[in-house]
């Protein structure tokens, strides 16, 4: 008998993490999907109950001020700040992640040189962000032109205007270099736009150390803010004064409530909102942030690798050597919080996994795909389900 | 002593649309800010409690089949379409506004001959909506010329590429005339784009009998889908295939999970979808829109008229003559379902108002705004409301 399960209650024994579980809603499912969704806050309902109960039902339209509905979108993106390395005063959440890469991208070209007309994308990046930069490209009358990260340092140069890079492959889960790529994006003279959808609340991401331009990201994966939760979109200080939007709406005018006729941009990352804010989904949100309250990002990392580690050591015991191939990198440095294994009949192999309790994901045409959040997730469900795995592939 | 309170209270008994308020959470206020921010639905906190604890936290990523969350953009879009007088598969809901102007005009550009160089905006409108006409002219090299709806008529000509309306003015409450507008403007080759914001769920907008070509709005106001609840966009049927989005984000994807990186829009009315659908705020406002089943928007519409006619009255009999000067047009076809009162010191009257229990709102510099919902406002909330103004006034 294999070794592996005692192995992973000793792992979950020692994990300092593992405390959080308690604040999320989990049962007996093995729940590896919380990079596409993820798991419920135990004290999300009862704070949303009282949103729409007293907030909307009693206070309605008092609210605005009285329960900070109007200042809800910079508050949230400051609590989202510590966990993607940012100081205060550079994010602001609302609308959705493409949404965001449409702001940023836009606003990055309109920063950059007249001169430079050409606009990079990862091509590799989760399909909505290329077709919005296809769209910004349009717009602005620039060429589009996609390149894998690894492309990357050599297609820069004088045309280049901004690039648009995923800091994880949403498929593979190699986790892109941001520091070498955003200093080589700048040695050109570009400006670095990082999607995190698949980084922040799993990894450090640095924001404000490496000199990241722009940065936009999903709240509903890692960071656990609920179905189609507001993104977020990052304005570095020293820019903020030229983020010239082409979302100008009346939530970023410097005054609002003077209804005037003419556009005058308030000053700051408020320059990146856009119409009115969505209050329950971001108040939904600001309530899930409160589980990341004295957590570590350095220790969410090293329990990620932890994790990942070792559910790739019992998929290699549980499972037929070239049965499935792993697509996501050994390397540390290179991995995020997700493993890939390919195999061509992944899509049935993950009904039936899903089938027996163990949620992972598939992604067309022949990816499975098993994210791993250290918050809620132990190393017996990484046992489990690689030997659920192995099962499914025997 | 006035008769007038022994008349509301009659007016009350005949209204057949008075049972409607006990579907709705209301207190001892009298709420006359609907127009603003809608009144909670009574049985919208269980739903939303049902989406939170069920479908996020029990089911979580299988709710995007299994609850219907992946088709609630449009599954919601078509609950709207007969409050605004359109056919199935016109409307999806989904981003704020201030977004679905922006997606709105810039389609309508694309749909015009490129010989067609000038957008054309109502020059009285929420202020949001001239922001982002102008940010649309700009992307697409058009330019931009506000005028009011009476210089509509006049300001067409060869050159008009489209022309933004709205329906209601925010300011004043007064009434456009959709129909006839709209006719001019077609009459000289361009494209419709109304925002309903203030008409819909207050009056009937009749979309397709009219021609309408584009149109969104907001869901928070007469819908009463919550603060900031994602706002709808109409695009006609035969302009579908010519619909050009400027944010083609993966849910407007012909296949958003064949994850292809190329961009193949979808058909009908889903090419206005972009991102992550928010899930929260959706489905309450789905939940909310299940006080409209049985009602009638033109019995809606009737007594939006005799409550603003009574509140008129009313505040003739109980205010100083001369004291507040209304700029809502009497004529019932040019009247929205709001009174906007002016006076110098409209600021002040207004918190004086709110502290007595009197809830309208304040526009700068120097309105008072009164709205009337239908659903849930009485003539004894008229009657209150104008006896506590005559009073403050005096």
């Amino acid at each position: 008998m294999s070794e592996l399960p005692l192995l992973a209650k000793k792992l979950d024994e020692a994990d300092e993490l593992a405390p959080l579980r308690d604040r999320f809603v989990l049962d007996e499912v093995v729940y590896l999907d919380g990079n596409s969704l993820g798991a419920l806050p135990a004290h999300v309902p009862d704070r949303v109950a009282d949103v729409v109960r007293r907030q909307w039902g009693e206070l309605r339209i008092r609210s605005w001020e009285e329960s900070g509905w109007w200042t809800a979108p910079e508050r949230i993106g400051d609590r989202i700040a510590p966990l993607v390395g940012a100081a205060p005063g550079q994010i602001v959440v609302g609308d959705s992640t493409s949404v965001n890469v449409f702001k940023a991208l836009v606003a990055a070209i309109r920063m950059a040189d007249d001169s430079r007309d050409e606009l990079l994308v990862d091509a590799t990046t989760f399909p909505t962000d290329g077709y919005i930069a296809e769209s910004a490209a349009r717009l602005t009358g620039r060429t589009l032109r996609p390149v894998t990260p690894a492309e990357v340092p050599g297609a820069l140069g004088d045309r280049t205007a901004a690039v648009l890079l995923n800091h994880v492959d949403y498929r593979t889960g190699r986790l892109h270099d941001l520091p070498a790529l955003t200093a080589a994006i700048h040695a050109c003279g570009a400006l670095a736009v990082w999607d995190l959808c698949h980084s922040a609340g799993a990894l450090p991401v640095g924001l404000d150390e490496h000199g990241v331009d722009l940065a936009v990201g999903c709240t509903y994966k890692y960071l656990n803010g609920g179905p189609g939760s507001p993104a977020y979109l990052y304005v570095r200080s020293a820019l903020q004064d030229r983020f010239d939007s082409p979302l100008p709406g009346w939530n970023s005018h410097a005054e609002p409530f003077g209804m005037s006729p003419a556009y005058t941009p308030a000053a700051g990352a408020l320059r990146g909102r856009v119409g009115t804010p969505d209050i329950l989904s971001l108040l939904a949100l600001e309530a899930a942030l409160d589980v990341w309250d004295g957590v570590s990002v350095t220790a969410v990392r090293a329990k990620s690798l932890a994790l990942t580690d070792f559910f790739l050591r019992c998929v290699g015991e549980y499972t037929e050597p070239g049965r499935v191939e792993c697509v996501t990198p050994e390397a540390h440095t290179e991995r995020g919080s997700q493993i890939a294994l390919r195999c061509p009949d992944a899509g049935e192999v993950m009904k039936r996994l899903i089938a027996r309790g163990v949620v992972g994901d598939f992604r067309h045409p022949d990816v499975l795909r098993f994210g791993f959040t250290p918050l809620y997730t132990g190393f017996r469900d990484a046992e489990r389900a690689a030997r659920a795995l192995g099962e499914e592939l025997a």
